[in-house]
Formats: C-alpha cells, sequence, structure tokens
C-alpha cells in the first residue's frame, strides 16, 4: 500500500463549494471517513485509477445541463479503474478489476453493479479503460464516423490534438483517408500530432496568426470539424467550413470556465446564418446517452486498430488522490498533455 | 393582353443598385427591351405569374452565400409560370403551361429547357407550382421529414406560420401527430393559423409577453423547430428545446436586412453550449440542391394531400409587374399573407 492509500481508512475529495470561474483548491476537500461494508448484492471497490475528464467542470456548477450536478459536500463524480475487495454480487469476485462510473474521486467505494464493467483478472493495460478503450475513444469514434460521416480526402480539423478525444478523431480520420489537421497548445504538442500520431499538419492556438496559419493548412476548406474546444478555434475554423460540412459538438472546454458570455456584437445570428448558407449540420451528442448501445462495435475496432498500432495513444499519470483537483484545473487550461489520469492506488 | 403586357416590347426589372438594409424602390429599374425570337434548341417564355420569396434578399447582396448574387443591370432572378409563346425545342409546344428558374422578373424570356419543367397543356392552377406543389413545399416537406423527423406526440414550432412554407410544415406535422405551434404577425393572421389551418396554437410575435404566451403554448417544451425567421423567435424558443431537439434551418427572414450584427453579449458560444448541452441538431439546407433527387415523392404526396384537403394552401395575388419591388419590400416586413405571387400577365 503506497500513494498515501490505507486498509484503515477511506480519502475522498468532495465538492466543497462551486467555483466562479475556474476551479481552485477551495472548491475541493480532502475528507477521510470509514471503509463501507458490502451489504448482500454489493461489492467494495479500491481506487486504483482516476480518470479527470473536462465534463467535470459542468458537474461543478448548479447551471441546466444534461446531468445532475454534484451536490456540495458530496464525492467529485469520475470514471474509475478499481480492484474488487470483497464481493457479494454475483460476477464479481475479489480481485477483479472493474471500471466503474459511479466511485469517484475517492479510495473506497460500494457499488451494486450499476454501471459497473468487469474487467477480469488481469488486463493488459487496465488504464485504457478510462481512455482510448472508454469515453473519451467511444466519444471520438461515434461522433465522427456517425455525426461526421468523414469521406476519403476529406479535411478533418479537430482540437485538443493531442488530448484523449482529439488525438483519437485524428488518428480514425487519417485511417478513413481525410486530411487531418490538428490543432494544440504549443510546439511540443503540435510535433507530437504530426510526428507521432500522423496528423497531416497541427497548427499551435498560442500562434499570434492562428487564423491564417489553420487557413493555410486546408487550402480546401474544411469539411468536417469536430468540435471540442470552441473559442477562438471555433472562430478561425468558421470562415473556412464547406458547404455541407459537418460538426459534431462533444464539448466546449474553451468556455467551461466563463463567468459571464463574451461582449458584443452578438453572433448567434452570424452562426444561424453560416448554418443556412453553407448547409451545415451541426450536432450535440453525450456519449452513452446516444451511442450506448454501440460500445461494443465500437470497443472491438478500437481494440483491434490499437493492438495493430493504427491508434496510438498517450497517457499522463499523476501520482496521488490529493493532485487531482489541481490537475483537473491544470487541464482546463491546457496543461496536461495526454489523457490525464491519477494514480490513487497500486494495483494489488 | 391586359396589365400593361404588351405583344411588342418585353419589360423587365433589373437589379439597380444593391440595398443597404431594407430594398428601397431605387434598388430597382423598371426597363423596355425587345422582345427575344427563339433559336433551334429554344422556347420563348411569356410570364404570367412571378414568385417573391425572401431567399431573393440574399440574391441583391454581394456577400457570399449559397448561390451567385444578381449583377448589377441584370434582371431580378425568381421562379415564374409562363405560357410558352414559341417553341423550336423537343417536349414544349406552343400553349404548354411551365415552370421556370431562369426567367425571373421580366414579361418574356428565352429557354434552352434548363430548370424549365412543363406543366401541360391545362393545369387546374398553375400558380400552385411556385408554392404548395413547388419550392416553398418542397421546403417544407423535407425539411420537416427529413432533418426534423417528427414523432407522434411531439411539440413542433414553426414561424410565418401563415406563410406557404410555415403553413405547410404546420400542416404536415398535424397530419403526423405533433402539438403544433405556429408564430406570425397580428392576430389575423394567428386566427387563420389555428381555425382554417389547424394548428394548435399560434402566438403573435407582436405580443410584448411573447416569450411567456410561447412557453405557455409548449407545455412539454419544443422537439422540432422549423427555422424559418431566426432573430426573437429563435431566442424565445432557445430555452424551451428538449434533448435531441431537431432545427431544420431553411431561412432567416428576421436578419436578411440586417446592415451590422446586433449589439452583444456574444451568444454564439451560448448556442454552441445549447446544442451541447442538449444534444440538438441543427441543420441548413438548400431544397433543390439537397433534395432534388426526391421532387417526385414530394409532389405526388403533397398533390395528394391537397387534393383530400389534408392541406390547404393561401395565396396574396400582386396584380402587374411594376408592383414586384413594393410587394417584395413588405414582404420581407411580413404585410403579405399567404404565399406572395406576382399576376405578370393573363392566363391566355
Amino acid at each position: 500500500m503506497s500513494l498515501n492509500q490505507s486498509s484503515d481508512h477511506n480519502r475522498r475529495i468532495v465538492l466543497a463549494s462551486r467555483p466562479k470561474g475556474a476551479p481552485a483548491n477551495d472548491n475541493f476537500r480532502l475528507e477521510q471517513s470509514d471503509i463501507p461494508k458490502p451489504a448482500e448484492g454489493e461489492v467494495l471497490l479500491r481506487t486504483v485509477f482516476l480518470s479527470l475528464d473536462p465534463y467535470m467542470r459542468g458537474r461543478m456548477s448548479d447551471a441546466a445541463s444534461y446531468a445532475e450536478p454534484v451536490a456540495i459536500d458530496e464525492v467529485m463524480v469520475g470514471g474509475t479503474v478499481n480492484r474488487v475487495i470483497e464481493s457479494r454480487l454475483d460476477g464479481f469476485a475479489e480481485g477483479d478489476w472493474v471500471l466503474s462510473y459511479t466511485c469517484g474521486w475517492q479510495d473506497y467505494a460500494l457499488s451494486d453493479g450499476t454501471m459497473l464493467v468487469n474487467l477480469g483478472k488481469n488486463p493488459p493495460q487496465p488504464s485504457l479503460a478510462l481512455g482510448l478503450l472508454g469515453m473519451p475513444g467511444f466519444t471520438a469514434y461515434m461522433g465522427l464516423l456517425d455525426i461526421g460521416a468523414p469521406q476519403k480526402g476529406e479535411t478533418l480539423v479537430v482540437a485538443a490534438a493531442t488530448g484523449p478525444v482529439g488525438a483519437t478523431v485524428g488518428q480514425i480520420g487519417k485511417i478513413k483517408g481525410c486530411h487531418v489537421v490538428g490543432v494544440a497548445g504549443g510546439n511540443k504538442k503540435c510535433d507530437f500530432a504530426v510526428e507521432e500520431l500522423g496528423f497531416d499538419a497541427c497548427i499551435d492556438h498560442y500562434a499570434e496568426d492562428f487564423d491564417q496559419q489553420l487557413a493555410a493548412a486546408c487550402p480546401d476548406g474544411i469539411d468536417v470539424y469536430f468540435e471540442n474546444v470552441g473559442g477562438k478555434v471555433l472562430d478561425g475554423v468558421l470562415p473556412l467550413l464547406n458547404t455541407s460540412a459537418r460538426i459534431p459538438v462533444c464539448g466546449l472546454v474553451s468556455q467551461y470556465n466563463a463567468t459571464n458570455l463574451p461582449e458584443g456584437p452578438d453572433r448567434l445570428g452570424l452562426l444561424m446564418g453560416t448554418i443556412l448558407t453553407r448547409r451545415l449540420k451541426v450536432q450535440g451528442f453525450i456519449i452513452f446517452d446516444d451511442y450506448g448501445h454501440r460500445y461494443d462495435e465500437f470497443y472491438q475496432q478500437m481494440s483491434d486498430w490499437y493492438a495493430k498500432g493504427k491508434v496510438k495513444y498517450r497517457e499522463q499519470v499523476v501520482e496521488g488522490l490529493e493532485q487531482a483537483p489541481e490537475a483537473f484545473a491544470g487541464m482546463l487550461e491546457g496543461k496536461n498533455f495526454g489523457k490525464l489520469v491519477v494514480r490513487v492506488g497500486e494495483d494489488s
């Protein structure tokens, strides 16, 4: 046992207050509690990896969204990979690796099997279930293929190009024969997108001439823009969209911390006008709600691509549950490089 | 021969200058020219009805759009119903009624058969080809059924509820079992939408408490918003949209005359956020470009509905080509009541 994870008590990070703007340390509180005992029909889980993802910012707010907000003093939500410590539930045995969507930011939790997936005794790389083979990879796969419907020779643009969604979108785009242009923050990430992930180009969104660089990288316009950030990337993309372009919308990270609408002019009508005159399809989706029934198809295909080296995956591991708040806040500013996970406990 | 249409010369209305804001009389010029002679492979057409439609406002501007702008000093574009005066083209004989998309705002024109539909010797109601059985009706049919995909029991909202697109959208919505709420300007139009067209409710967009009335008429939220006006109707609709709502976008009449973007705050990101969290599909379309291959299906179905009285159609006829500019400008302000056509010449 290390990483301060104990067999005597549970550590958990609760939502202490709702952030105004960027989340700060005092929006979270690290607490101790007893390790619960499983009743009949329950399992006790110990967390090994915690996933940090942009959608969690929305859950910290009480504005209306697609999911209930986390209540004040409740444990922060998040996907986790855990070991089963004790099982009184059919289908789960002590030592099994599982993927849980109800445990959240803590060492131990009970589960009655709801939103719990058994990964078996010895998965080769358990944290993949939080990334390439989990929610981010699934989001990339369905959003791009079902809504984006990329055709060979078309131009695909995706931001957060080294993040788990963007990197996967771009690599699937290459498999489908697209001209793939990424957007990322800084040369290091851009080089990685081109050299390691095989993107045709990647533009640094910090560049002063970002719009011009993006236009130069898309000489035939843009046919699919996979929207995960919004803000100035979208501003640069809008004038380049071709007739009948598709925009799957899975996230708007750049505006999650905004406390007010930006100053005018009001471009809502301009966006609607662009949708009309260019005959765009702009469609939001929430991966498990809209596509849960196609998870198996995704899992098979993505496992195959990964095994064959057609899709690569980069992970950034932060050590220790207590580091989660700062790592999460940094991610919203683009400080991570690859899929961000927290190692909460040892494998065994 | 009456309505000042002569057999000696052609009258035509050309674009004299591009409007800034609302079109004014001096943006148009009525000219005389010779009646042309058909060469081999051409027909000479005489105009009986000219269609006036909101999309023409876009053609008067040189801003990038989905179609080429009308050039200065060129004849204004528009759909027309004509008689064939002389034919040197196979498939067309003197006396035939035709629907033309190349003649435009004038008495006489040649055609080589491009975008020319033969309506036969004796169509029962020739001007229907400009409305219910033409571009507006086809726009309503495909936009609602293919993009909107209304399900029984869902709530459908459409503006310009007594116009040729809106009225048809609402009536198809009723055929499909929807709760249909229209928006129109003034009590007279709203009463017509409910009493004659069978809408469940129709809200006057001039009402000071428009947003509240719209919300009250949509107690279960909005599942399909057929977008043809934009502006304050869209503003009222946005907060009422249900998860997975669909928005076919065929027009934005309320903003066609705008010369500047509205003052802030900038709600572009707010719209994107709504698309994300409510998982909306927002899709623009241009009817013949996107759905031309399905015209026959539409024509059969709509003719059948009309013959059986399931879809009603209201037309407003303005007498005389010289009235077209003022009638067109009035339409952009909602002054028409029903499909606006200009009678340019006598039937025979």
